[in-house]
């Protein structure tokens, strides 16, 4: 009888509470300050751009956080997600350890980020919010709040970075499948969009002049929040779903991770497989490894400053004490789009503060390779993000090989590259390179941190 | 408590055998003939092209044939594949009507064509092939048979339509992520293809060529076959394993479908969600509606004649009695290219003729509003092949709404459209028109019918 390869629970098992890991920690983290004041601050400060249950969870101590029972019936579309023993990969790498993995692609919008997308729309809706302004690179997230806000009435309007509203023409076609406006930014539509237009009518557009022109429609209109697709703490617990469910399977599995691997971008998809776990661990449990795997084009983990610094490069946005390569840096356009952030989530930065997480970058071409041969052997073709983490799971495991040592690995599958094809048609065509930051550019944006001490 | 929404069985239940409509047939169908002598086809006609094992199949009229527990495995990565109910749609049309859904889409190559890209693989790697080739138009069918080449240690060569090799590098990029060599057809490599490139050295290809070229570089090579994803037996009775499913997860719903619905190009997809439940009726059970819906460029049901005629536009395949539009008709340049096929499987055909399944046809923009539809209340993009599936069910919920009728609807969502946004683009955009097929040409192919009387 052969061995089982997917683990499904039903419906009835899933999960009815997110975890919320700030109950859990030996010292609470530094509160984000006011970009004006530089005052800690306040539910007052962020009640223009989101909804009151929201900001709640945002400053949350409370151990678990139930989920609405209306955004559990839209997560029964997929979830619970199913884990998957990697049967193949093992034998092709000729390690004795056992990997698992978590598949998030199974989602509508085909990656992890509908997790967070459900919930922020809804307590939208339920707070009278009739319309969210949100920005997108890619267009992972925006493809994923366009989804949720088509199922609770809310119009989405998406700030693409013109770069890849012009050149990804699919991803705004699934963001207006779903109903979703999308706007190339910088646009006309905003003060900061104008603004950056007269200087340069051509500009290519970053994440960090998008988030300003997403947060300006919000501050402006009575009838519009703003949603995030990371970073921030209630973004983190709505992801904790995933390693909640994982915990569940893996019993099924009678299986119990040695370590727990996951990408890190703005650090919403490493915190919802990471972050059960640790909290097992910080409430008594055993100690497992956890890491993070980021880029080595933009490593905020490994090579970033933990400081105060802006979430943006308009500084507009609250100062937060994170892991950070600081507000000016621009990574190099490497083809994993999610991962190009200049800084970490506060809460992911606080608990490698403390020691309580790893973290590893891998170059590009390397993830590429490793997730060419997870497509070949397990059959999904991961999305680029992902294939960070699959990198870092192989390294594991061949270490697993020459040490002898039949270890537990879990990571997260964040989403399928269907939509990445042309960065594999890159590499496929050895036409990818590791193209690096400019060191010196790197310094001169670490020389500006911290920007309060 | 809300009601179920996704019904999974466990690997446990994984069928164990295709059903083979071939045995509960009230009379058999007309036999393939030998494109030559116009003599029944033996197995010694198809050896150079067919592992033996699978030219069993094709002539079989054994009930049950057993899936070999090594393809099971391999199906384990996404089967069974989950039943949907579709509660928001059921919403969004207001009907009293209950819709199921078997979902293909969570297939690595995100449709059904796995479903017998696996086993053929896996037969000829059995008989000590070495290499296979094919054809593709789109790429869901040569994707699924690179991968599955790669996992039973197969060379894949796919021939691919020149147009589409060149306007979808991203399918072409698929392909080769699983390993597979893409050349875009017609070619220099094979004397079908030098003849072409000879006339025209600008040949865009069609799939009738590069079938041509595929069955070629198989009759002439001691180590090659040839594999087809659609219209023949064996490749229907792969595809059962769909419906196979569905009735034991419908069992679970406890729900019983008056209707099946299935979309249908070369016949496969459809047979795999509707010959099980047809099995059911013609071995006593109750009377079901099954209905094909094809698109009203491609009518071969609805439009053409059930003749004798070739399955490619050189004519180098058997004859087969079939729906047909004649294999000089020139489909045009709709989205569904999985749909693009002047014939249809000869056992679907023969179902027709005998008065056991209906037939409908729809124009692609009624399609894509159906699908577009689908996407924002069920969240998963239809592949624009599956959106034809859709628009038949849409009809039947809206005629159960004017009749106040609570009908059971069950169909067969094969694949996702992650692959075809350019087309959801041109729709949403306004581009998308129903360009009909010429009249005269479809007379003027008709009228060649049947080619043997």
């Amino acid at each position: 009888m052969a061995e089982t390869t997917k683990y499904l629970i039903d419906e009835s098992r899933l999960p009815k509470d997110w975890y919320n890991i700030a109950a859990d920690l030996p010292q609470p983290p530094a509160p984000p300050l006011h970009p004006g004041t530089r005052q800690p601050i306040g539910p007052a400060d962020l009640a223009p751009l989101f909804p009151m249950a929201i900001i709640e969870q945002e400053v949350s101590t409370e151990r678990y956080i139930e989920i609405p029972e209306p955004v559990r019936e839209v997560f029964r579309l997929w979830r619970p997600s199913p884990l998957y023993r990697a049967h193949r990969l093992e034998a092709a790498l000729g390690t004795p350890a056992k990997i698992f993995y978590k598949y998030e692609g199974v989602s509508p919008a085909g990656s992890h980020k509908p997790n967070t997308a459900i919930p922020q729309a809804w307590y939208n809706a339920q707070e009278g919010v009739k319309k969210l302004s949100t920005e997108t690179g890619a267009g992972q997230w925006g493809s994923s709040l366009a989804f949720a806000g088509q199922l609770f009435g809310l119009d989405v309007t998406v700030f693409q970075v013109r770069v890849s509203y012009d050149q990804k023409p699919y991803r705004r076609a699934l963001m207006e499948t779903y109903g979703a406006r999308c706007i190339a930014s910088p646009s006309r539509e905003t003060q900061a969009g104008r603004h950056i237009l007269e200087q340069n009518p051509d500009h290519l557009g970053s994440l960090g002049i998008a988030i300003s022109e997403a947060v300006e429609v919000a501050a402006l209109n009575e009838d519009t929040k703003y949603a995030l697709g990371s970073v921030l703490n209630h973004v983190l617990l709505h992801q904790t779903i995933v390693g909640q469910e994982a915990i569940l399977q893996l019993e099924m599995a009678d299986a119990d991770p040695d370590v727990v691997i996951g990408c890190t971008g703005g650090g919403s998809n490493f915190a919802g497989i990471a972050f059960p776990f640790l909290g097992l661990q910080l409430r008594g449990g055993r100690k497992r490894r956890i890491v993070a795997v980021e880029p080595a084009a933009c490593p905020s983990l490994t090579r970033g400053k933990f400081a105060y610094d802006f979430g943006d490069t308009a500084h507009l946005t609250p100062l937060v004490k994170m892991h950070t390569l600081g507000s000016t840096f621009t990574p190099p356009g490497f083809h994993a789009g999610g991962l190009r952030y200049h800084g970490m989530a506060p809460m992911v930065s606080h608990l490698a503060d403390l020691g309580l997480i790893e973290a590893q970058a891998f170059h590009q071409t390397a993830c590429f390779e490793a997730g060419v041969l997870f497509a070949r052997t397990e059959g999904i073709v991961p999305a680029p993000e992902a294939n960070h983490a699959i990198k870092g799971v192989v390294e594991e495991a061949l270490r697993c090989k020459a040490e002898g040592r039949a270890e537990t690995i879990l990571f997260c599958l964040s989403g399928h590259g269907h939509f990445d094809m042309a960065s594999y048609q890159a590499y496929l065509g050895g036409k990818l390179s590791d193209s690096d930051y400019d060191e010196k550019e790197l310094a001169m944006a670490l020389s500006g941190l911290p920007v309060i001490a």
